[in-house]
């Protein structure tokens, strides 16, 4: 295999989709298609899931997966400017607003349907929650239909003991249900992965990284298991101990630190642009 | 403009090239193209500074390289297990080598030329100083010619102060210029950015950095100015003081942390996969 190579495993991840679809079936969860922006995933989400849904972050996911044939409820949970293409695309799109310039970009784009976006306690987009009444009375005034609501309880994702996690879910959550009470509509749209199992209130979830699953996030979410890996060789090895990947920070994300090496191969020391040093658990050859 | 947008600063961009051009001119600089992965500024740092050699990281720069018509002197300044497509392009092909099974896979892909990679200091790839003869005669016998050496004093790069990170380029290249006496042969590759005004004992600098620059050796090298950034829109602005951008880590590299915003705009609060949460130093409305 060529490497540095990004390699599935299979089994973990028809076995993630498959214990997420137990706990939300169907429409009980709009799979984020951020965290890996592939529609063949997406497919396999919907085929062996059952979701029919997905949540998209940018206009360009939104727009991969209705030309994909996954269109047939696509939220875009973000807030954007211009909805131009929004509104030419042959799928059911609908769109977060949080503000009047956002409600008026989605009708001038010829968006139809909405959710009001709710600050739940995510420093990050969002209205008031004494706010979200008027803004979906705008919203609805300027011909475009009201879903309901959307907040993302992301805060609640960097706590990591369960039970301290479950009460920001619910306070979060108490907030988006008073918005609900005065926006209506058959949506309440929140959630993540580590959330997944306590948040109770929403309609959907909107979870994306058990599908892959990662270091991070695998840690406070057990029952997933990671299902993507960078394939690497060992191209030097040190006589003072250490040995190099020839795979580095361009292949990775490193926005949530270095990477693990998998099964104990070793201690990750340096990450640079094509290498990754590490101090081996037992002995490596360069070709390994 | 379509946001967030990576857009470069054409007048920094060429004060770079020139700046650079200025104090290592024609051979005397081996620009690194793995900083930008891009032709087109490839080309400009040939055409603005004269320099017909380039670095890269990766087979896939050089293929790229050579495509462009800028494969007078590509030195793929890494360890490959399989050259095979190194050896059937078409440029001139430096390939760097530290070991027997690396000397072995150049000799088999058809590489023609090698310089062999010491270790001069930072952990990773490079054999030792007292190995550097052995390997280049091991080279010669399996019908390689060997151009010289090569020491990277990466660890240099991490040295804030001036005059201790000189004397870290002295000691590795004190080191380097040992193997080189057993080596031989006309180059003696090195260097970096942050080096390159300290590093008189190369023959040539593998600088990238300097052409775009960023938030992180811009602090250590004030010659050399910031040329690229991510320009976004404001999408929502709260209440409780925050504002929220249109792009994020998606689009970022996060492995010095997190950016900076031009101009003094703000603080930022948190990077997240689409969105960049700040304190704005002044009143923001979205669409600014």
């Amino acid at each position: 295999m060529l490497t540095p190579a990004l390699v599935v495993d299979v089994e973990a991840l028809e076995a993630n989709i498959r214990t997420m679809a137990a706990a939300l079936p169907g429409e009980r969860l709009r799979p984020h298609v951020k965290a890996h922006k592939c529609t063949e995933l997406a497919r396999l989400q919907r085929d062996l899931g059952g979701h029919r849904g997905f949540t998209c972050a940018t206009i360009r996911e939104v727009e991969g997966m209705a030309a994909a044939g996954l269109g047939d409820d696509l939220l875009l949970a973000n807030e954007v400017l211009d909805a131009s293409r929004l509104g030419v695309i042959d799928a059911r799109v609908t769109l977060a607003v949080d503000s009047q310039a956002t409600i008026d970009a989605a009708a001038r784009g010829g968006v139809r349907e909405v959710l009001i976006d709710v600050d739940v306690g995510l420093p990050r987009c969002g209205c008031a929650v004494a706010d979200a009444g008027r803004l979906a009375d705008l919203a609805r005034s300027r011909g475009l239909s009201v879903r309901g609501v959307m907040g993302y309880e992301g805060h609640a994702t960097a706590v990591a003991d369960h039970a301290a996690r479950a009460e920001v879910v619910e306070k979060a959550m108490t907030k988006l249900l008073a918005a609900h009470a005065d926006v209506g509509g058959d949506v309440i749209s929140a959630g993540a992965t580590v959330t997944y199992d306590l948040n109770t209130w929403a309609t959907e979830i909107q979870a994306g990284s058990y599908v892959l699953m990662d270091s991070y996030f695998g840690a406070m979410t057990p029952t997933f298991r990671q299902a993507l890996y960078l394939e690497c060789d060992v191209i030097s090895v040190s006589a003072k101990g250490w040995a190099v990947l020839n795979g580095g920070l361009k292949a990775l994300g490193m926005d949530h630190g270095p990477p693990t090496l998998a099964d104990g191969a070793g201690e990750v020391l340096v990450v640079s642009d094509e290498h990754i040093t590490f101090m081996p658990s037992s002995p490596v050859s360069v070709g390994d």
